[in-house]
């Protein structure tokens, strides 16, 4: 081959992740260069110097000698992480405009729906109930971000123009105008305590599993124009204790959530949020993946790469991140 | 007395709208200057030099010979118009931040509904159905704002930032960067011909009565990437022609509405919006009116006119808004 194989490695199941589609995406934007479908027994795996991989069994991505460069195909690389056997090459994850704005819809539209009281203003109609509540301003309200990465940073800035009071929590500290920054363990007591709507857009890691849990719930402002403080997880499913969310749904701590993630996906049909009335569920589509922005993104990336350029977006495996 | 009295003369009913509660506000930001609630059978008429109104009944505001402005305390004058003794004095309509930003929050809110497909999104979770359909970027859809004013201007600059591909119809051209501007009758037609969320923020005037009716909704998109065209009204009632809206829900000419306002409030209890499928209804309550905000906006022309200042968002009693 004249120039080294890019390796496709795509489990989906869905409609976004059909690896013909994400093929022509590639072939389309690679040129020259080779772009293999895995497995392919045909393919001498020395040919193969980049591989683009979503959610790839363990040990799968093992076994090509001179692969340089991995590309999770998505945002989150925690199940790439579970993986002992990953190559130690670069691992560079998706940070694309197209991403964080669709991300930015749905944090943008179910904070909204939350502060404007939609749940109550269904159920009035349900009921042919004409009797609005007292709608506080965006500004009484107090929004929370945890992670102020790609995504966090982009929701936040839309949030503020609508005129919410912003805040986000991050390992490092921000510097993001006309938004708080928290950071660290030591200050996320004070982040929680002004929180009236928390956004999680964290990633999966090791220090991260199961934060969202009565433990922080119960640190959240108390005295909420809301009544009671909402949760939003756009993150990952493994972030949320989720016997906790009921519970404090339930006993009041939490007046509303947004899941979009779950501990079990497709969630199963007897899981109790389908049902409760204060659980907003969207089936793990806060920000699809649109496989023409990503594979540009590959593409591009390769050819900085080549040219002796920086990779940008690597995971750092320490942090799992 | 020692300055003209200000009387304030308040038709409401609901909470927001307690005459104790602005005279309260107003007492605050006039300083030495009487503020009067109306009816009111010891004062003398000649004292009023000032009138700040919401629904006064037709003739009310007869019979004061020293008035000299006449402040409506919301944005639609439409109730005002309709009084034929009205005293020919300047009349001042409500822009102000607060009232904007409110408004901003619903039409953002009820953009981003039906384009991330929540009435398809609640009725998965209504049957435990993990589904999700193909979701559109921003980007892919033009939302068309009627009346591209002080409200609509603001949502539109949001909406922007959020990617739809944004554009506006008003009366005389607008140079707003980012937003595609329509005027006049002529353009009407190439503006509904590119939209797939309508959004009517118009004022109620014998040229925009039922202006949202079956001829405008047939000229909207017909491509739309969202099946069918939305529309999202928040301006008035008396805009849209209702059995249309129904049956344009119904054949399929639109795929949804979001109502905020109708011909009659409150909406009876028979009327066939409370439970149509496609119908999102709010209570009249897109953007409340904060008796905070407000008052201190009146002070502060009377203050500026009193000083021979021009006063700002002068009615134009000829084109009724
Ligand atoms: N639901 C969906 O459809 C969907 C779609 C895309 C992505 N996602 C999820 O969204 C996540 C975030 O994506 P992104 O692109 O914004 O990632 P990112 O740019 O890496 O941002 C991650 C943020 O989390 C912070 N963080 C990580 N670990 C932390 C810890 N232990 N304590 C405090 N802060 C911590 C990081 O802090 P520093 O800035 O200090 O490093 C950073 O601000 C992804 O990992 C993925 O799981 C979900
Ligand atoms: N639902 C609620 O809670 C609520 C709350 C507040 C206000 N409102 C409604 O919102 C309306 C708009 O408020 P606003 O402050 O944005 O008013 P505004 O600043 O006066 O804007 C009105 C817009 O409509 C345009 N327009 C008026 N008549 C037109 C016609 N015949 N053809 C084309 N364009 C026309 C005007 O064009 P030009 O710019 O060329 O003049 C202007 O762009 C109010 O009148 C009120 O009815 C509803």
């Amino acid at each position: 081959m004249t120039k080294g194989a890019l390796a496709l490695l795509i489990h989906g199941g869905t409609d976004n992740w059909s690896p013909q589609r994400w093929k022509a995406r590639f072939d389309d934007v690679c040129g020259d260069r080779p772009v293999v479908l895995l497995p392919d027994a045909g393919l001498d795996p020395a040919d193969v110097h980049y591989a683009a991989v979503w959610k790839p069994a363990p040990g799968e991505l093992a076994g090509f000698p001179n692969l340089r460069v991995i590309f999770n195909l998505g945002a989150g690389v925690d199940a790439l992480m579970a993986d002992k056997t990953l190559p130690q090459v670069p691992l560079v994850r998706v940070a694309v405009d197209d991403l964080t704005a669709r991300m930015t819809e749905y944090v943008v539209l179910h904070v909204l729906m939350h502060h404007r009281q939609e749940l109550y203003l269904r159920e009035s109609q349900r009921v042919k109930r004409w009797a609005p509540k007292y709608q506080w301003p965006a500004a009484a309200i107090n929004v929370g971000i945890l992670g102020l990465g790609t995504l966090g940073l982009d929701a936040a800035d839309v949030l503020k123009r609508l005129g919410f009071q912003v805040a986000g929590w991050s390992r490092s500290e921000k510097q993001a105008d006309g938004i708080e920054s928290f950071h660290g363990a030591a200050q996320l007591d004070a982040f929680l305590a002004r929180t009236d709507i928390l956004v999680s857009l964290l990633p999966l890691t090791p220090d991260t599993t199961g934060i969202l849990d009565r433990k922080m719930f119960t640190k959240l402002r108390r005295s909420s124009p809301l009544g009671a403080p909402v949760m939003i997880n756009a993150g990952r499913g493994r972030l949320q204790n989720e016997p906790d969310i009921l519970s404090c749904l339930d006993d009041g701590t939490l007046g509303a959530v947004s899941l979009d993630v779950f501990g079990r996906e497709p969630l199963p049909a007897d899981s109790p949020f389908w049902t409760h009335p204060k659980v907003v569920l969207t089936p793990h589509n806060a920000a699809d993946t649109d496989a023409d922005a990503i594979s540009r993104y590959v593409a591009e990336q390769i050819a900085t790469f080549e040219a002796g350029g920086a990779l940008r977006n690597l995971v750092d495996r320490v942090r799992g991140y």
